[in-house]
């Protein structure tokens, strides 16, 4: 799959549910394949709504069974980690948080992981969609499990 | 109308959008009247997902034409005060922001206030949705134009 067919598949996803975006948003969809090159499999569809030094709202789309890998939001500057909470607004979610265990949820269920605590997760056989609400993202700052990953 | 009967409209709305509350969610929604006993006119429905010390996230429901006063959200304890994001998901919106005016929102639009910056809403004919992604919200210390207005 292409980038640009990820990008029609997660945008034709959130328009099912009902979530609006402007044109722009739309296409700047970003495809996170956290250098894998295997998508379907291991990977994200994002929309950044804002990121400002406080506060970052995002929607995140999985295909059916993609999952995004273990990792872990570290202190940055005296601040603790990013602090971020997954809402689920359509499918199912299993979500891993270390010293949590394993986390299944349905739309409309939540769970808020504390910084610098390693989690995965990954959709059901739907995919799903979760807005994510959280302290200021920083991306390049996240500390992956498998040394092959590259965001 | 009666905080049930405002609760019930407001969770009709949110369900037309599509968005999924769970039933403590739904049966807790909030009614801010601010005090003023004028609901269909100036107030809020709220929906609160999260809200820590360092990040909260909220549907807000507008009927048609209600309004949320002018108010702003001042420095607390060495921190700048509450920075809001509005992203408007159905219905229009009319913000106004000290020093940028007018501003009209549809849905997938939206407008970040900076902290301490007055600010005011209305709903347009249809009514509206918006979500709000801030930092920690404490709505006791939001300051108001009206002194009538106890929130």
């Amino acid at each position: 799959m292409t980038d640009a067919e990820a990008r029609d598949r997660a945008a034709a996803m959130l328009a099912e549910a009902g979530i609006v975006l402007t044109p722009l948003e739309r296409d700047e969809i970003e495809i996170a394949d956290f250098g894998l090159g295997r998508l379907e499999e291991v990977g994200l569809q994002i929309v950044v709504y804002v990121n400002t030094d406080r506060v970052c709202a995002k929607e995140l789309v999985l295909f059916p069974q993609q999952r995004c890998p273990e990792h872990r939001h570290p202190p940055v500057g005296g601040e603790p980690g990013k602090e971020e909470t997954f809402r689920v607004r359509r499918g199912t979610v299993h979500l891993q948080v270390e010293g949590a265990g394993d986390v299944v949820l349905a739309p409309g269920e939540q769970y808020t992981i504390p910084p610098n605590t390693l989690h995965s997760f990954r959709a059901g056989d739907e995919g799903a969609i979760v807005s994510e609400f959280s302290t200021r993202s920083r991306d390049e700052l996240d500390v992956f499990t498998d040394p092959q990953i590259v965001r």
